[in-house]
């Protein structure tokens, strides 16, 4: 046995069970020992943004790890935006990458890069193996530290011949540490604090979209508390029959207004909310500076356990009712498009049990109000900011979730970073209808360009904004990957084309024109 | 005068005029700071790959460093594999990466991330702007870095409260230190060495694509010895009227035999040449154990001063003629589709003075001979291995070079990496003509699995070598992004497309099923 077959029959052992992979020449004896592994599912990606971002949405909606397969440094260059979103969503993925033998290495070959300290850059742990023998120990730390905090990016650097070189065998796998919890005077001072005229109980983490949402429900029934997720958050269930949720917006100034009245701010799974960009003249926080913060629980500590010791400490375990939401669905708009209209479409054609992968930017900042009423679902944000990471995303969570339908809404400019995508869902025959909303250039940059106080728009940064010169033709590149697609440019249009696109089970793409 | 303004000015100052771009919210103050300076040309590529391998592009064919712009940790990320390929070129390229503003660092907001971090791994300088009023000089030594040692990765970061902030005004910039020589015993010993029997003199950086090309010429015709050049070069100038040279190949095996009888190798600009990669049981090195290698000057050193050293010492300036290539066209091959006759055709219908950025991989390794002797033009080759590369070089060379046909000849699973730079070739109306050779899978990976010795191939392996379920339809694609395409399955067809590639002078993309 060598060490990458050693390595692999670890990850098996240890329950990983998907790779994504796009490997090259120092891969070849992973690949060799995947090929004696039917049981390890091997998804091919033809551009490693597309990797990183398939293990995202693959632990989103499963909370396993996956493994991703990368070859060198550039290899984990390009998957690192998508790493950088995981590790932001807390996603747990386990990256290997293959690096020249280390005897080859001093020899500065071409591909030789700095693959440990680009790793490092965004990894949680990062380990090269030094030889064979330590392959499959390593790997048992690697699949550990994934799985660590609630999940984490953990990468496994694999000189190519430790992975040809003579092992003993695989390592048995271990538990991750046990999560972190607040201490119970800290509990109880949250729970004071929540009873509180002004009081919000902003969970997130798993709370969103697990039982533990209930529980949450159940502490604002009993204090009287405001529930608020935040904006951008991994996964959240919501729709009919869900626990009735308010949220954060983009917009600092909007959060600023929806927290003003906030007197007492209790996080549990959720960071401090902060504003995405710092704009002259405007804050950081959206909360009042007289608000008192209390950071009881982060989405890597113990939030099950806290929400329970919080609920039984408020009695509010038993005897009170988390209100929910009720189905409320918008007639179905006809005539002109405008993204008002699109918004009420996606509500009222929400398939039960969807998983939403929300990459919409500026097009959708009325879809998440306008679905909040909708059939069940679940809605997956962009976390890390890194735009390109909804393509990808939804073939990991197609893969995770074979049985629901996954819907892809994505700006165009967005879009473009990892359109390969296309072609993997083409391939696996993944179950994903995507909507380009194409407004033909990076519209949020319009916004920002005002926000920041730039001043007027020039010709340079009009040319850095507009992609209408030439016009992207997005049923082309889906075509050009394998995938049927239509453009659509009035909503009885598109409420058709969409009805179509979810009957499939196959990928399909709508280009919306708006 | 704002930080943005007062660094956009300091490069003008200094000599850039040509920026890559893609920009986000962090950087909004330079796009308005360059809506102010029209004299600098801004290209927006969809992709950050294709920003930093335009840059590379544009060095290699001008000397000239450009500016890219980035958008924080994730950007660079994805113009990570493009930076690599650069600086392994030693093309000079200046990364102005936005980031947070200082004070709102400390909040994680998600685009939070290590951009020194990930910098550092791949540039040779990295900076973060402290203040507004550092950011012009800390603009001025970033240039000079990037113009160091014949040109190197620099990357400044700046906060974006950097640039919307005051500042005094431009820093005047500074000529980057004079280049590292070889001592002259040193000189006089490499002469000696090229005059004994079994010589080689391995000329690289720019004694390939400049007069000093002469000068080895005459050197080799004065002592006898061989002239021969790496494989994987960032740009040599060959075909008829240049200075004959032999190549080294890919493949290791090859590389040994063609060195087997080399006693003396004096390298003046080039590295060591060694294998791609290591494979099990054979050499990292081509060159024999008891061939004396003599590491002369390296491409980062002074290469004019010391190939004029030598020719001096070897009384070699005068008197005595290189060899020079004679033009020797094939004629133009007919019938079925096969490489050798791709390459013939490429022979045949070279255009004089262009400019061919080769990253066909498998399917070009007889197009570099086949070529030796057609009219004269420039071949760039990927020198840091990471693919992805072609079409944005493409990008950058044909905005150095307007008057000069650029040909991209690209293998299809390396083209798809950055293919949004199709986009920029059509919205900059460049003129290139993309040959994309279609095999339909990594053909390079089939032959690496048998290479390292990896076993039979099953499914697993195959699914992640082939690119055929679905097929790419590349014309599709080039027209998603605003280029037209045709595909060609014989070679009377392709000698007709190319001819009409040629004689266009805008984005023409051929797709080649072979």
């Amino acid at each position: 046995m060598n060490g990458a077959e050693s390595l692999i029959q670890t990850l098996i052992d240890g329950g990983v069970n998907v790779c994504f992979a796009n490997p090259g020449t120092s891969e070849m004896h992973f690949v060799a020992a995947l090929d004696r592994h039917p049981e390890m599912r091997c998804i091919l990606c033809l551009f490693e943004g597309g990797v990183t971002g398939a293990a995202d949405g693959y632990f989103r909606m499963t909370s396993e790890v996956a493994a991703t397969l990368l070859h060198l440094a550039p290899g984990f260059g390009n998957g690192f935006a998508n790493t950088h979103n995981a590790g932001k969503a807390g996603s747990g993925v386990l990256n290997i990458v293959g690096d020249h033998a280390t005897y080859h290495l001093k020899y500065d070959a071409p591909l030789r890069g700095d693959v440990q300290g680009i790793s490092q850059a965004v990894s949680h742990w990062t380990r090269s193996s030094a030889d064979a023998h330590s392959v499959a120990s390593d790997g048992a730390s690697a699949l550990r530290a994934a799985r660590s905090n609630g999940g984490q990016i953990a990468t496994l650097i694999l000189p190519a011949n430790t992975a040809w070189e003579d092992a003993h065998g695989p390592a048995p796998h271990s538990e991750p540490p046990a999560l972190h919890r607040p201490r119970m005077d800290e509990i109880v001072s949250a729970a004071e604090a929540l009873k509180r005229p002004g009081a919000t109980l902003m969970p997130g983490g798993i709370a969103l979209h697990t039982d533990l949402a209930l529980i949450a429900g159940r502490i604002a029934a009993k204090t009287g508390c405001t529930l608020r997720a935040d904006y951008f958050v991994p996964r959240i269930t919501r729709g009919a029959g869900t626990v009735a949720m308010q949220r954060l917006e983009y917009a600092i100034d909007g959060n600023v207004d929806r927290l003003s009245d906030t007197t007492h701010l209790v996080l549990c799974g959720a960071g401090l909310p902060v504003a995405f960009f710092a704009y002259p003249g405007k804050p950081s926080l959206p909360v009042s500076a007289d608000c008192h913060v209390i950071d009881l629980c982060s989405a890597q500590m113990d939030v099950a356990w806290t929400l329970n010791a919080l609920a039984d400490e408020l009695d509010a375990r038993t005897g009170v009712e988390p209100v929910f939401t009720e189905l409320a669905l918008p007639a179905l708009p006809t005539g002109d498009m405008c993204l008002s209209k699109l918004a009420h479409s996606l509500s009222a054609l929400m398939p039960e049990d969807a998983v939403v992968i929300d990459e919409s930017i500026t097009s959708g900042r009325e879809f998440l109000p306008a679905t909040e009423a909708s059939r069940r679902h679940d809605w997956l944000h962009l976390t890390g900011g890194a735009i390109g990471q909804g393509l990808p995303s939804a073939v990991g969570a197609a893969i995770a979730c074979p049985d629901r339908k996954v819907i892809v809404l994505t700006g165009d400019g967005t879009a473009m970073y990892t359109l390969q995508s296309l072609w993997t869902m083409a391939r696996e025959n993944l179950d994903v209808t995507v909507v380009v909303f194409a407004n033909r250039g990076y519209q949020i940059l319009r916004a920002e360009f005002e926000h920041v106080g730039a001043g007027e728009m020039g010709k340079n940064a009009m040319r850095m904004f507009d992609v209408d010169e030439p016009l992207l033709d997005w049923v082309a590149l889906a075509k050009g990957h394998g995938v049927e697609g239509t453009r659509v440019s009035d909503i009885d249009a598109f409420n058709a084309a969409y009805r179509d696109g979810l009957a499939r089970e196959e990928p399909y793409l709508i280009e919306v024109v708006c």
